[in-house]
């Protein structure tokens, strides 16, 4: 990676904002209490209710993704029970089987769907065989979605409920993985309120998004607050100076920072996506939000991959490569990869 | 708390040292690969391994010393082991059973001994009856020492290296918790690399003494290495964005700021503690570092409490107080407390 | 052990006793329904709500003690609390650790007394700090009583209320390990109805009193048979042909067979113990039912240890020594032994 | 179940072989022993190690196969690893996440395959994308296999053998889930010693084929013999009066009665497998053992269905039936089946 200015491999290369920044700097004046008892976390879950329309709101931060997606689970299911996610999902590819770790041993029943995404057909043959076999097998436990999905494609907010619905007519309690929560709304244009009808918890991204380390867990009531508290400091994840996970969160809801983020990002894999067909990459999924699949020409792949960074996820005539845009992207940039690549 | 000057609650009311924020400022720009394949993490390693004299110490930085103890206690001991450590040790009171949690069950044993150190006498008085019911019962695991100790006070180099020596003759490792490990280097006058002498692994502590969220989880070699990386990762303990843990280690350790700041702290804390004895304290244990445990009279407990920030740990005529002094505890400030206690 | 008809080394070196291995060679016959459904289980459930006085009680029954407390306790409390226990109670030395495996990781905080009996006072003053540092420390989460104690001991039923008397007033569910319960009932005469008063979930055992392999989980109520039975098949503790504990059980408690060999048990420990002290041994803790725990004249002891099986639990001038009576033991066997000692 | 001669449910309605309750009637006199170190299990390990052609086997007794499987892979694999098994396996199916609690929460990767069988091709496919992610995913943990498989269908010797070849190559560790393991090496005619080549651990089963509650873990070498002790016990597995879990699993290999008994149950299915066809019943999977998966006519299913005891699995015009033959089936029986159904 000679020039760094041409990484793409992922959002998580990025830096921080420079608001988040700065409000980690204004956050580091004289003592705080520590533990989230700090001034600025009340303000942080008064935004995340009154964003999500969820005026009974509990909000617990935590500083990685995997930290979010395992605690929320755990705080749904039963070590007996099982968790329907996308055979691609987060939680399952990519956590090294921290909700197992989390949930005491739980299961993730993996549910099929073209493009990252389940559908009520295949969300309804995944759920059919659990519980046929009494106690010896595992029981219905949670549907988590996730949303920009790992293909980087996206549920419509009638998507979303229609597989809410089969959850919630089967009993089972609902999780949204919100790492990429924001370039979802800005890409379907949609209120975060809308996307997260449907759903018990949420864990909403900051990290990839501009921030350093910070992910809300966003409960839709307070019935289980007492107990992922609880479940937060037994995994390690609570945090002494509580406050700069607080002011991080509260410069990221600021003046639509999360949104304006997103956008960025997503105008940048738009321009991005279509500079790479325009030179013969082949879409694996079509590009809704920041990421995207794509099949490279050989010719094209040989002239940018020693000086730009992106995942080589195949190798083959036509390798299949993975392109992240995140909020720093601009179009100098993306033109620069481009015409690295045209040679 | 009105007056936030006035905080001895903990060293966690701090705040970032400037080095520290400082040079996470430096560290954001431009693209960073994610993960610990940061520039920055080598140099963090290289330079525990020159301090620690283990040349061939391996390091994961994480954001808790929670999350340092538990990971490095779930890499020494099965869950059939149990770990010696002192009744009143951070594993044992302040973590929420996560020892328990990324062990998988192990057992703790609590070792006696008065001022929170344990002795070797005690030490062997609580490993004598481990093991002697064979299959049915826990087995010897590992000795989990704490320094500075939860009571304040120090183990010498010989201490540490006695219990040790009785931990590796009945083949136990050694893990030393090492949250406030630069306030006992400072205060012994010791250099760190003889202090991690006879252990295995060590969690060296940064966040209560000047950086933001980290600590490092030290390994004596590369042994467990491998295991340790999916360990910290399952437990979501694992920093896409770790440029900025290496960040803060780096600038900790950088001109010696983990011993400035440790030295600030034990200054202050000295000064403070006989300002305290001056007007009736009667110190509980013997304050050898930045903390204080200490039975004020009725009358100057009633004048502070209400201005300034400390733990009462027990209501009595005489209560039982605990003070702590951070790095940016300065002499203007330990009189402004002692004037305001002295009415 | 070239006698093996002295052998006073543990009531699991018993044979079964007679009913038992009839009803298991009567059960035999033809198929029944695995899994709990075989037509015994049901009356092994309504002899006990009888017995217990507990109309709505439920009722599993698995192989090992182990097995039916760490179930018991892993319905009772979440891996962030606490399970408060005699020091030397089975649960804290004899399982290797299979309570914090079934809890996912839960304490035991351990409760001090002599002879292996807490006291309201020893209970209250292990409870007292728990709970003081919010979510840092583990929670209050159960109390657990074994009776007959480890020591040989009893706790008379008004003990017991005491005790949980006060952890009911702390909301903390109550769980008897009563691995020898039928002992106990037989040397106070009292009905197993008044033992059980005061307890959510009581483990009611077999295998030690003539049974092959039978402990059942007496549940007070339903509130959590459900989730009790994903447990066990979830510990690998549910049994397909299920008709063999079942008919175990039933046997047990058929014709007051399990008080009739206890009795038989208390019985021969009562001559055995007498005879001890007339050779000169002293007791360490009152025989109060089928177990003995001693110091016998090392004379005596060299005269018996070859011919005869029993612990020496530390080895002294006056060895410490445990024998335990099963319900075989007849006083030909206690005077044979007897004889052997006096030489 | 009106006439419970018509049972053909489930190898675990049968009853005890009386070969196998004599022997424990036999072995119910007078003390031995507890926890594995009665008289017998010396010869049960002597007897495996012969059969298996493993001269340095270690043997462990369970009662329950899901204890059996669950305690083998949990020493096979670590948390942070997957097992990779058939869709249909028993430890996917049929364990209510036993293998996920006793491992810690590693994965099972499911493998594909008509039949109950996995291929190499399914195989190579499924651990293909293991391990890729670095430590963001699970790595590669364990094979397990299932013969008789559970769709009662049989691997050959040379089939298991390219299987274990794949695994072994990529570094993996191989389980045979073998509850039925005598059923196999009959239908086969094959020695077991051939059967389990290639494998690390055999989880050896009794119960099904005629034991009352054993199953045995039978270690390749002793490497792992004393951790597996420690596990069966913490997992709550080990049983007191364990001589009647090595006398069942004695009396079972004496005479090859564990050959004979699965001789009578194949034998059976396969007379049973012709009459259903004779009927018009449509073969699911082809029997190779004592399971038969099949499609009824409807109204022979209704005429059955009130007077024989068998699953329906899958209600249609043609319903999914399974039956099984334990060894006690005889022609009469069978015949008396068909008789019912063709009215």
């Amino acid at each position: 990676m000679s020039d760094p200015g041409l990484n793409f491999a992922s959002d998580n290369a990025a830096p921080v904002a420079a608001p988040i920044m700065e409000a980690l700097v204004a956050a580091n004046t004289g003592p705080a209490m520590p533990y989230g008892a700090d001034p600025w976390m009340p303000q942080v879950r008064d935004r995340l209710r009154d964003l999500f329309a969820w005026p009974e709101a509990e909000v617990l931060l935590v500083a990685t993704g995997t930290g979010a997606n395992a605690l929320a689970l755990a705080g749904l299911v039963a070590p007996w029970q099982t968790i329907f996610a996308h055979r691609i999902s987060h939680i399952e590819e990519d956590e090294c089987a921290a909700p197992e770790f989390y949930t005491g041993g739980a299961k993730l029943t993996l549910v099929e769907g073209a493009h990252g995404r389940m559908s009520p057909d295949t969300l309804r043959a995944a759920m059919a065989p659990v519980g046929a076999k009494g106690v010896h097998g595992v029981q219905l436990g949670a549907l988590s979605l996730t949303n920009v999905t790992e293909a980087g494609t996206l549920y419509t907010v009638e998507e979303m409920r229609a597989l809410t619905d089969i959850a919630r007519a089967a009993g089972m309690p609902r999780h949204l993985d919100g790492a990429r929560l924001a370039n979802a709304c800005v890409a379907l244009d949609r209120d975060v309120a809308d996307m997260v009808q449907g759903f018990d918890v949420v864990s909403f991204g900051g990290t990839k998004n501009g921030c350093m380390a910070v992910e809300a867990i966003v409960l839709k009531d307070g019935a289980r607050y007492q107990e992922m508290q609880f479940r937060r400091k037994r995994g390690a994840q609570l945090w002494s100076k509580h406050r700069y996970l607080s002011a991080q969160m509260l410069a990221y809801l600021r003046d639509d920072l999360w949104l304006v983020n997103a956008r960025r990002a997503n105008d940048a894999a738009r321009h991005l996506a279509n500079g790479l067909r325009a030179i013969g990459a082949e879409m694996v999924h079509e590009p809704q939000a920041n990421m995207i699949f794509c099949r490279l020409p050989r010719t094209v792949h040989d002239r940018a991959r020693t000086q730009a960074a992106y995942y080589m996820m195949e190798e083959s005539d036509r390798p299949l490569c993975r392109f992240v845009c995140d909020f720093t992207k601009t179009d100098v940039e993306v033109e620069a990869l481009l015409a690295l690549m045209r040679g």
